[in-house]
Parts: structure tokens; C-alpha cells; sequence
């Protein structure tokens, strides 16, 4: 068989605020590849299905002189996050041809993966699409229900408020914390999403766009978990809001990353007056075999049976990325934001 | 025996920014008491001898319908606090003429006090000075004790850093920080407090006033734990400079307790980025009988052998409340602020 086209999509310069498709980031078609005769080295070859975005991807779009928890893209290389592939030819014992995985992969159509420490087979008992294993059978999934099991501390009958309660985050720990009897509070950034929210049982679902956070959470406050994915004046409102011994999960600032002047939050005094635990959090350190063992036990089933819904973005093809990226990063995405590379 | 004078030190409005001594509060001495028939209802009668003077003290200066932690001053009536008193007379079995004690009480020269709950019996086996029990061995100490015991997850090797370093709080802390084998970072408002720091032991001692922090933990970071004191631009120095899974132990905020526009802290997905935890404390949530007995078995007999060292500001006379407070809200202080209303 002849070389075919590998498409990529590359990281090609820092950006300053908003990604800008085509400028930040570049579809590629130079590479090609065989896929019968290229060499796998005892790895596997991966034929790309779904790759998911994420908001955390913007803080990879730095300078590498920057430190931050995950490494940056570097300039001229794919970018890369979690994907769900289909494994086309295998020299390693674990896999087979036919087999699916899960795995962070560069964002190109075809990939030799020699490392397999992070390559996990998906066996999908369950039968849910593909594409959920990178949104609520994924990390957004993982992240949600981990940061929600070991931070929240929830007890029934308590509020809680969750920003982004659209998204892939927030949907799943809004319907985590009304299937523990809480109280929920949720926000998001359009009239359509807060349709969503109330949908999936949000007590008090608001656009924050158009109606104050500070006057809802007076009036339907007080506050005993704050689910924190923007930061910023919310941060605010939420402290201001808050209980006696309320916890703070801090899993992202979406509205911090693309300020080149971020917002001062002036009420931090709060922390101490009311004795606040404020914990930040990334999935990955607690994907203990024991934690990981109990999300594929747990959630796949729920979305099987219905129990968690949740929304999809899909966007077709490699060359949307750059697009799928500055819409998650500016909130016009509605549902889980994936890349379908292949259907199959 | 004729009735005497009872002086008190009142609260009088509340203030905008700095408290303003004989404004803010006034010195009163149109209270009479006689201290053979004055009436005790099954109480106690106390004699003040040492009252605490506490940053947190500012806080409980606000109006009454601003609800905090602590319940504010009423306007008219006696300032309150931590302090060491003499039993002159009692109609309760657990306490006996002679008595020392340690107490919340009003500040005025005598107090019938019927409600002995929170009235604790001094035994002093040490033969420490009877005004360290509203210092190292009181509630700043407690604080200290506490605080680090139950937050800070301190590891041998680790760096801390600690602010308001020759305070009340902080040189305990820092004390038990060396004790524990941590390297320890310390600051404090004057070279005088500096030379005390180092004398205590601290690593690197400095000056915030003519030192830059960021520089210094630039320098001498990064942290593994933060003792806030301060808040505003020291903790959002403190930030920057963290270890990931760093602890933030945050005790109060006084570089805000006098400010009419507060400081912004604007690097706050730190806490997301690194992981960081972070918890508001206040000591009498943690008195329980267990740490209470572990407090008063362990840090005297520390005091009395030299292994803490503090320093005591004494002010001499009720008149001198006003100064006092306004010496520790704007850091002129020099140890422990204590007034001491008689010696025995």
C-alpha cells in the first residue's frame, strides 16, 4: 500500500489573549505515512478516532521558559490531549489490531506509539459511544467525579454552586450532587445552556451574562461547595457567599486564561473568617489503579442507563481544531468539544 | 469597705481605616464597685490582671449588622478579650479566692461573672509568669500550636515561610518550624524585629518594609508551607513562590484590616496549577478537651525551659487599650501586646 496523508495540527506560535485559528495554531497535511510497511518498534499503530478539547489546553500555549503543571507545546510540534483510537497493527502483547484505547496522543491522523504506560484498553461493556470516552467517560468525567468524591465532603440537604454547569465538568458534578440530595446552584454563559441545566435537574440555573451571580447567590445561597472551573469575580461572589467551613474545589479560572491584566479577587479574608478549605485540583494525581478501577465500574453504566446526561460538540476533521479550541476557550461550544478524526 | 473605682475601656464608634485611640475607644471611670457586697449569684468575682491585645480584635470594630466570625464590640460597652484574672471571692465549688485564671472578659478593673464555662483554672506548675497565659502560653499560642499541628503536614527539610515572624504568633510558629527541621523564611516590619527572628533562629529573616518578599523568595524559595498573617500582596507572593501541594495556613490578613479598598490578589489559578491547599483557621474551633490538654502539657514547660523564647510589649494601665491596639493594627508593637491592668 502506497503512503497516504497523516493530517496534523500543530502549535505554532504563543498566543496573546484568544487563541486565533490559523495564526496560534496550523492544520498540516506534509506528512504521510504506511500503514503497512511503517516500522512499530514493539508499539502500536493508532489510527486516530476522537481527540478531546479542553480548556487546560490553553495553559500549555506558553513560552517554555514558563513552569506550570503540564509541559507546553512546543512551536512546530502537534499538539496533543486525551484521544480515543483504534488500534491498526500491534507488536506489543496487550493490544491487538481492532482493539480500542484510550490515550494522550499528538493531534495527527496516525500514530506509533512505542510507550504504552498510558495507553488504556477500553473494554466498553456498556456499549456507549466511543466519542464519551473523552468527555464524561474521560478526564471531564474522571475530573468531576474524583474532585467531587475526595474534595466535596458533601452532605444532603447542602448547596452547592457550580460554575460552567453546562459543560463537561460541570453537567456531571451538578448531577452528582443531586443524586447526594444537594442543592444546586449552576451557571452558564448562554439562555440555551441553562435550558440544558435545568434539564438534567439544576434547582437554580442562571445565565451569568444576564443576570447578577452576587444577587443569585443572595438569594439562593448560602453556599457549602463551590465548584470553581472560572475564577475571577465568581471566585469572588462564591467567597462572598459562602457558608461557615464551606470547600472550595478549585479545578480551573477559564475567565483568567486568555486576560493579559488578570482580575484582583479583594475578599480572600473571607478564607479565614470562615474557616474555608480551598483545594485546587488535576485529575491525573489521583488516577490511582483504585480510583481509575472505580470510574470505569462507575460512571460508563450511568450514562448507559441514562443517569448522567450529558451534550457533545463534535466537530469533524483535524483542521477544526484550532476552531474547536477558541470556541472552548470563549464558551461557544455547547457540550463535551470533540474532534472526530474517524468514525471508526 | 467603701465602693471603689472600676475602670473600663469602652467601645465608642466604629472606625474608617486605623482605629484612633480615645475616639474609636475611651478610657471610662464613672463605674463603682464594692468588692465585699457586690453580689455574686453563685459566681465569681474576678480581678483583671493581664488583658491580650489581638489583631483580630479590628475586626470585631465594625457595625453590628456586618455579620463575621466573632460578634462585634456594641457601641457604649466594654471592649472584650482574652485574660489572666485573680479570684477576690466565689460562691462556685471549682473556684476559690486566690485562683488564677484565664478568661474572656470585659475590659474593666472587676467583673462578676456568673457564666463560668469558658473560665479555664491557671495551674502553673512551671511558675511561668502569669501574663504568658495571654501570650505563647494563650491564644496566640494556642494558634500557633494548633495551627501548625493540625495544617501545616510540615516534613523535615521542607521550607516555611512565616509571617509576622517576631509576633505573638509567628515566632512560635517559627519556633516549632525549626524544632520540626524545616529551613524557615520569616518576615517582619522592623531591622529590630529582624535581629529578634534571627535570635530565635529563623534562616532568613528580613525587613518587608525595605526588603522585597518577592525577591526574597525568589532567593531563598521555593515553599512548601505559607503562615499567613498578612494577606494582600504578601500572599500573593507567597503564590507565586509555592511548591506544588503546598499549604497555605491562613491565620489572618492584617496588611487588610485597615484598608478602605482592599488588595487584589490576581494569581489565585496558582492554587489550581499547583495543587495547593488551602485553609482558613480559627484556634477556638479546635480547643476540643484532647488538644487542649496536649496545649497546656506541652507549651508551658517549653516557655519555662527556655526551648520558646517570645517577647511581651507591656502597657501599664486600662487608659492604655486605645494605643495599644492601634500599636498592633499598624505593627508598632514589639512582642506580645499585653496590658496589664494590676500585678497581682
Amino acid at each position: 500500500m502506497a503512503p497516504i496523508k497523516n493530517g496534523r495540527h500543530l502549535f505554532n506560535e504563543v498566543p496573546v489573549g484568544y487563541p486565533v485559528p490559523g495564526k496560534t495554531t496550523v492544520y498540516d497535511e506534509s506528512e504521510t505515512i504506511d500503514l503497512e510497511t511503517v516500522p512499530l518498534n514493539g508499539g502500536i499503530l493508532i489510527k486516530a478516532l476522537s481527540f478531546s478539547i479542553d480548556p487546560y489546553m490553553r495553559g500549555k500555549m506558553r513560552a517554555p521558559t514558563k513552569k506550570s503543571y503540564s509541559p507546553p507545546y512546543a512551536i512546530g510540534e502537534p499538539l496533543n490531549n486525551h484521544a480515543v483510537g483504534l488500534v491498526l497493527r500491534s507488536e506489543n502483547p496487550s493490544f491487538k489490531a481492532g482493539d480500542h484505547v484510550w490515550a494522550f496522543l499528538p493531534f495527527q491522523e496516525y500514530v506509533v506509539q512505542t510507550n504504552v504506560a498510558h495507553v488504556k484498553l477500553l473494554e466498553n461493556k456498556e456499549n456507549i459511544p466511543w466519542s464519551n470516552y473523552v468527555g464524561a467517560a474521560g478526564m471531564p468525567g474522571q475530573t468531576a467525579y474524583l474532585g467531587w468524591k475526595i474534595f466535596s465532603k458533601a452532605k444532603k440537604g447542602e448547596t452547592v454552586f457550580v460554575t460552567t454547569g453546562a459543560g463537561p465538568v460541570g453537567s456531571i458534578v451538578a448531577q452528582l450532587a443531586k443524586l447526594g440530595g444537594l442543592k444546586v446552584i449552576a451557571s452558564a454563559g448562554s439562555d440555551e445552556k441553562v435550558e440544558f441545566m435545568k434539564k438534567i435537574g439544576v434547582d437554580v440555573a442562571f445565565n451569568y451574562k444576564t443576570t447578577d451571580t452576587v444577587k443569585v447567590l443572595e438569594e439562593h445561597g448560602p453556599i457549602d461547595i463551590y465548584w470553581d472551573n472560572v475564577g475571577g469575580a465568581t471566585l469572588e461572589a462564591a467567597l462572598d457567599a459562602a457558608n461557615p467551613y464551606a470547600r472550595f474545589i478549585e479545578c480551573g479560572m477559564i475567565s483568567q486564561y486568555n486576560q493579559t491584566s488578570p482580575y484582583g479577587v479583594k475578599n480572600l479574608m473571607n478564607i479565614v473568617g470562615k474557616r474555608l478549605s480551598i483545594n485546587g485540583f488535576i485529575v491525573s494525581d489521583h488516577m490511582t489503579p483504585e480510583n481509575a478501577k472505580d470510574f470505569y465500574d462507575t460512571i460508563p453504566a450511568m450514562i448507559a442507563k441514562g443517569e448522567l446526561v450529558f451534550l457533545e460538540d463534535k466537530k469533524y476533521g483535524l483542521d477544526k481544531v484550532g476552531e474547536a479550541i477558541l470556541d472552548v476557550q470563549s464558551g461557544k461550544n455547547h457540550g463535551k468539544s470533540v474532534i472526530v478524526v474517524a468514525e471508526e
